[in-house]
């Protein structure tokens, strides 16, 4: 391709409303246009990232047994009503309406409509599995699209969903699917990491994230130093090495601290370790339960995980905290002086609490705290689960090595549904018996548009993008200086241009009536691997200059040995 | 791909709804399936297909200069009210609302987005000509969606716009575009014509339309059968060789005609040939005109063109007939009994009325026509223009040969734009001298999805589809008779599936417990151009049959031999 002939669209500045890393630099480098909030144009050399993302898709899925098909952006609301996401579903959904006003849907995901294909198509358990899955556009009306494509409202997806007989069955394919999907994000380039995960509302019993390690990245991810053990960090679970509690070795005081509302006034004014006080949380309890609030407590050093408490039995989901003026009429006391001490509600104690001795709580009077409390001698051992976050260092659950946290950006996620839609839809099969029987499910999404963000944010650097070979948009660019004066040189990059095309190698040829420099600064921006310079200078040797974008690493090669250079050091 | 991991799903029957041949066989083969009115998901073996037109479309596309965008489905109000179609638009097009209720429209055309972009992004004629192209799912809200895929409301499209300083520059894409297209429908083995166009209301001055030659065409194209001229019977224009009227040889006279409403009843009752008789048909005026109505008369034996007729100066567009009550009110007379003497009113003749000579019309008083009527003689000669249809055996407008009528299917068309969105929009560059100027714009669009349908309009039997190579979902299908009970069978399909697919060959593996009959029904119905049947019997010698799809011919081919067969037989 020539400069000439594209639309290079690169840009000096960073526009303003650009937050992250990558949607400065796709701007910037001329890979998208925001036409509308969330809404962005591909322009040529972003679209060519996000064809490449698509090709290694869709061979990995065909390797591994997926079957592609292409369903419609538009839903009828009918099959919505159906399976009670109609209801359920937010204002995410862009319901609309055709010219007779008749309801439908703008697609965010296809369970629904691959539900009613199924159970229209498939007959007998004979025909199972199948794991249908397409590369299509979505889109999800987000109340606040940011981040550029990392999080906008129309955006390409593959989304994949496979139909068994059994859970057995599913589970083979969901493993399939968790190595197709190892193979496809290796194969991209990109440090990733596949993490243990929450279901969430789209229901189902296993769950696994692909996360691209990022330092912008808007999950935590702790992983093991010592084996593939990775869980989102909502899922981790928080292990605790201590068996028991210590024996006390002090009394139960109560002691006046007025100007102590929090754990770290307690460690100034009363030196008293984090790790030593307990922090109380008061959540409400579940409509069915007998009581109004629970009590929720963690080590002062901790951090309550609400996932895990939300999961709790007695409390209510999602998490609702009890507000500062309930707290006052329940218990006599605001936030900053609570504990577990004479607190008549349900309690329950992270695993870590309960191994704790001699430790310092709020005396549920305002004012007021504990210290040197002790379980069974002064308060009775609540109930222990674990409901803290983990931190960096705690022991992995996975019994190997210490847990590490890092930033990850979610760019791929897999469930095993179960039968959530094919029961709502009654989507079922004649089984081996001659039973009618209903299917079982799984779901398996890649933002595809969201990976090209995510690769940009894990590979830039000062100058631009640096992008893994895979992803590139061309793989060499071809610079003259001033081949526009130049006859030799115009000769020299025409005949190199013609003979990396010539065995396929993908060039971006910049034949543009530029200085040297606004060439050099456009293509490292574009962020191409390999940059062949041509020079006057050079040419009377019979050379021209190869330059690596990653390493920097220049050096001269002979002309006629350029093509085996490159081919040399393409690593795709 | 084996069948038992593919989602097959022909049918037996053919759907009641399904009208057209494409349609019943698109869903008897499993291309396609019905989601709601007009909203199709493609099956496997379909979005093959689509897929093959695609990547046909986009490499001619780039080698014709193109350069590849995505552009969103999802598209602001405000850049349809800027170019006025906000307004012009009809209900085709889908008004939504996103959730914080801004108006948005589902893109049928992408037209302003893509002006929005270029009007950014584009400052200097240096950057001009740019040819900007998308293949995209588009959405028109059809009142009637009907024929399948051939007229559905969400369907694909390569739509390709071009920027130019000047009407030189766009004619040079143009007609480099119109080669590309002759090169698409080449390649895809379509036999297909380039005609002229009108432009309609998307506006501009010169268009192509490329047209699948088929007998369910909804379009009739009159070409010649000595040159390549070809055109919509819309835009074709009718020839009058005669170059004026016969000297009269008969008196103008009054006769009762009660029972004669029609240029029928007047030839049987009367036996006046209907080419000795006038049509004459009431419209109403233009707004401006100081008349209510006009008068157009076409030759008994022709049709009146209405795209012509509503062109004329003086007539209303779009063209509206009076009512019979506006018609007796006007003229005092019913419109079986209209003509053209003592009319007082504007009158149109077509060419090949005004020289007519002793002809009969209606006498402008119910049950009574005139005969012997002249020229200049009896009443003036009116305003003379082209507003008939051409028919089968009319003399070529271009003056080589006589016009053929077929019937087309449309899948492409090109178009002349010229400023009326840049203008719009205010969408220009600085010049070679410094000025500002609007540039001119080209729109090229091809409906990906339609040449599927469009493809198998032109390529069936009784038996099902016969698919052009380039098309076809697969290039061979392997048919082991009765594996299931013989290792033989088993063991040489196995083996050959290997080696074909080794060589590149997409290869469709029969491998369903089916009765040999069900196999061939099925394969037969898909169309694939290359069978391969394996049965115990050939293998005695150590041969398999080699099947053809589309001439019937079979031979048997040695095992070993067969991979060369095949590759000799594709023609792609």
């Amino acid at each position: 391709m020539r400069t000439s002939q594209y639309l290079l669209s690169t840009l000096k500045e960073t526009p303003a409303d650009a937050e992250v890393i990558s949607h400065q630099l796709m701007l910037r480098a001329g890979m998208v246009r925001k036409l509308a909030s969330g809404l962005y144009t591909w322009l040529p050399s972003g679209l060519r990232v996000l064809r490449k993302v698509e090709a290694v898709v869709r061979e990995e899925m065909n390797r591994a047994g997926g079957v592609e098909v292409l369903m419609p952006v538009v839903q009828p609301a009918d099959l919505w009503e159906e399976s009670g996401r109609w209801e359920d579903y937010g204002p995410e959904l862009c319901r609309i309406q055709d010219r007779h006003s008749r309801p439908f849907v703008l697609g965010p995901t296809h369970e629904e409509v691959v539900t009613e294909l199924v159970r229209k198509e498939v007959s007998s358990y004979k025909q199972l599995p199948l794991n249908l899955y397409q590369i299509q556009t979505k889109f999800r009306d987000e109340i606040r699209p940011r981040f550029g494509i990392m999080r906008g409202r129309e955006f390409t997806m593959k989304d994949a969903y496979s139909f068994h007989l059994n859970q057995e069955c599913l589970e083979k394919t969901y493993q399939n699917m968790f190595e197709a999907y190892c193979r496809i994000f290796k194969r991209l380039g990109l440090d990733f990491r596949p993490v243990i995960a929450d279901t969430g509302s789209i229901g189902g019993s296993a769950s696994h994230e692909f996360h691209v390690l990022a330092e912008s990245g808007e999950d935590d991810i702790a992983f093991s130093d010592r084996s593939d053990y990775a869980a989102n960090i909502e899922m981790a679970e928080a292990i605790c090495t201590q068996e028991s509690a210590n024996t006390p070795t002090e009394a139960m005081t109560e002691f006046d601290t007025p100007n102590a509302q929090t754990i770290a006034d307690l460690a100034e004014q009363f030196s008293i370790a984090a790790s030593s006080s307990i922090k109380t949380l008061i959540v409400k309890a579940d409509e069915d339960s007998e009581h109004n609030f629970v009590a929720l407590l963690v080590r002062g050093d901790h951090e309550l995980n609400e996932i895990k408490a939300e999961k709790l039995d007695g409390v209510a989901a999602p998490l609702q905290f009890a507000s500062d003026e309930e707290i006052k009429a329940e218990i006599g006391a605001t936030p900053g002086s609570l504990g577990p001490v004479n607190l008549n509600m349900p309690i329950v104690s992270d695993r870590s609490v309960a191994v704790m001795s001699d430790f310092c709580a709020g005396a549920n009077v305002d004012g007021k705290h504990l210290k040197g409390i002790n379980w069974e001698r002064d308060l009775p051992l609540p109930h222990v689960a674990d409901i803290r976050n983990v931190q960096a260092g705690d022991p992995s659950p996975c019994g190997q090595g210490k847990l590490d946290i890092k930033r990850g950006i979610e760019v791929g996620h897999i469930f095993q549904l179960g039968d959530k839609y094919s029961q709502a839809m009654s989507a079922g099969v004649l089984g081996e018996t001659g039973k009618h029987q209903i299917m079982t499910m799984g779901c398996y999404g890649i933002g595809v548009s969201r990976v090209v963000a995510a690769a940009i944010e894990q590979n830039n650097d000062e100058r631009g993008i640096v992008w893994p070979e895979a992803l590139a948009p061309f793989q060499v660019v071809l610079i003259p200086m001033n081949m526009h004066k130049s006859h030799r040189v115009a000769e020299t990059a025409e005949k190199l241009y013609e003979d990396l095309t010539a065995v396929g190698i993908e060039v971006l040829f910049d034949d543009r009536k530029e200085r040297p420099g606004v060439m050099f600064k456009d293509m490292e921006l574009i962020g191409v691997p390999h940059t062949i310079v041509i020079g006057e200078r050079g040419l009377d040797n019979q050379v021209v200059e190869y330059k690596n974008r990653k390493d920097g690493e220049k050096v001269e090669v002979a002309i006629d040995a350029m093509v085996s250079h490159i081919q040399a050091a393409l690593t795709v």
